[in-house]
């Protein structure tokens, strides 16, 4: 299989280098062979080439079994720069089609004393965000005037079909539960969201018990009973905020991992947490999200599951052992480094 | 004074109840005299004249010098229904030019068990977000083709300057500090917000310390360190989001007023919980929310400052007294009724 490797900017590098590591010791403790390419993308390929996607990078990915990300951005690139790193990658999702961006949030026991949430709450957590990553208001036209500006929010019926579909066939393997994130009280494209919702699961999955929620009361269920959900699917928007919210269930951002789907296997691997500019460079990034991120490539672009829960089953054991970084350990105790946790696993 | 009073839905017409006792409570003890009108707003409206603002209360709110609100909503008037009561609402801040929206989250000492965050979590939280509440996705041009939907969201230099300018009076009386939240890395519009407010900072603000934060970052920040923050200011639709997530430091959604204001002293004012349909008719719902925002609608719209204080130091002796609704007890408690919980205050 070839895996693209995109390590990016800031903690990026730091992060992926454990993730290739594992990736190698997958590869050699199951008898595969997996071909690592490496390419720029993002501020350090703004900084080698004058574009945050160069072509030699795209059609690597094009061509990949699966992309491994780190994460892109620093204040170096930050608006009014014109060319920013983030549009790298907003125009790899675009370019591959990856419209479902899945992120599973289920805080380890290990973790529970982490969050600022009690651990009673965080009892049972297992909730998974399907979130739709190529349209909405990150993707509509962008103007602007003297003194206005204007982004427009568009979702076509097709749009929302895939990504529900989707959605609702994790739920099936689930719990059945489905919970479909909107502003429909206010948004246009939130009614034509709830609505095409609501056919696709009367017609094609009646076994799901389908439930809507306003995005503001969503925000607030998943700090007040986040063990409710089972799958969550919303626009891209207000998955991108929910997520970063739900991420404090598990204790740090830098625990979850993702994946970025489309219509065949390949996918984008990338943890969810940014590029940190303030802690680049120290070796003390966190890199389980993207040792987690790992799992979900080799479950879901190889098919490999097997590999995949034995990835996630080191996790959970080197947490267990106390093998934490410095935005895990509590206070007065001492850190690991990224390399000694990506070792540990 | 003359107030308009529009209980609304669902529990509206129960919390305002307990509002009006307050604000005659008031006038009696201060020797004050206020003229309390009610009139119909939202599903109730839209039931006896089939608009959810009919002319009369828009007018009645015209001429009042401040308007007190319970909530408005509930599942008889959902989408598809074309006229929903929730379009009131909206129609009522545009045509009264209520542009600022305050809500406040300083967690009551007496309720901190009762958040799902940890005590020491929240624990020197006293924040306040102002939300732009007439201008972006929320009154943006929609559009419904057939098989797409559009929103656009807008925002023009001057909607930005003045809630900006409005934010940072506001953090100017407090701790100084003011966080401006935007997605500045993905839309037009927030590039607009945080060029404007860089400099309406800078040049009119040069003391008060300004930090810029994404969105998505800042759904984390309040569940992380939600201490951190003093004054918040940020667009309509983000606004909405933070701030109900925001409440779930305070224990229950069912705490916290709102304040939304012009450019003269004339205010709307509302708990920010909604008209929870569920729980209507039966007495439960809690009503400090309300009794909060009585004390924002003496402080903003009548100046009575000394007023607004009795009030504020009469919900907390109330709730150290255990005066606690169902939403607030701890299990196995026995909760007070609307009613009691506004007779203690
Ligand atoms: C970097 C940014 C454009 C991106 C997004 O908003 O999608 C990030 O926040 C994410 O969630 O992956
Ligand atoms: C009822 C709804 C339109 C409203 C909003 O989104 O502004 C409510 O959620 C609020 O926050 O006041």
């Amino acid at each position: 299989a070839l895996i693209a490797v995109l390590p990016g900017d800031g903690i990026g590098p730091e992060v992926v280098a454990q993730g290739t590591r594992l990736l190698k010791a997958v590869a050699e403790r199951f008898g595969h062979s997996f071909e690592l390419v490496e390419a720029p993308m993002g501020g350090v390929a703004i900084d080698l080439t004058g574009a945050p996607l160069p072509p030699e990078t795209l059609a690597l990915c094009q061509r990949a079994d699966a992309v491994l990300l780190g994460a892109v951005g620093g204040p170096k690139w930050d608006p009014p720069a014109k060319v920013r790193p983030e549009q790298g990658l907003l125009a790899l999702r675009k370019e591959l089609g990856l419209y479902a961006n899945l992120r599973p949030v289920a805080p380890f026991p290990a973790l529970h004393d982490t969050s600022t949430l009690k651990p009673e709450v965080l009892r049972g957590v297992d909730l998974l965000v399907v979130r739709e990553l190529t349209g909405g208001i990150y993707f509509g036209e962008k103007r602007r005037e003297e003194d206005r500006a204007f982004d427009a929010c568009v979702y076509t019926v097709d749009e929302v079909v895939r990504v529900v579909r989707d959605a609702a066939s994790l739920a099936r393997a689930r719990r059945k539960r489905l919970t479909s994130v909107d502003k429909a009280n206010v948004l246009e494209t939130s009614r034509l969201w709830r609505a095409v919702t609501e056919r696709v699961i009367r017609e094609e999955f009646p076994d799901i018990e389908l439930k809507h929620m306003l995005v503001d009361a969503c925000a607030m269920h998943l700090i007040k009973r986040p063990a409710d959900f089972d799958v969550i699917v919303t626009e891209n928007m207000f998955g991108d905020i929910l997520t970063d919210e739900a991420a404090m269930l598990s204790g740090s951002i830098g625990m979850l991992p993702s994946a970025s789907l489309g219509a065949n296997r390949r996918g984008l691997y990338e943890p969810i947490h940014g590029s940190a500019p303030d802690i680049a460079g120290r070796g003390v990034a966190n890199p389980y999200g993207t040792l987690l991120s790992v799992a979900m490539l080799l479950r879901h672009s190889l098919g490999l599951e097997e590999e995949a829960r034995a990835v996630e089953s080191a996790v959970a054991a080197s947490l267990e052992a106390g093998v934490l970084t410095a935005d895990l350990v509590p206070p007065g105790t001492r850190p690991v480094a990224t390399q000694e946790a990506g070792w540990a696993v």
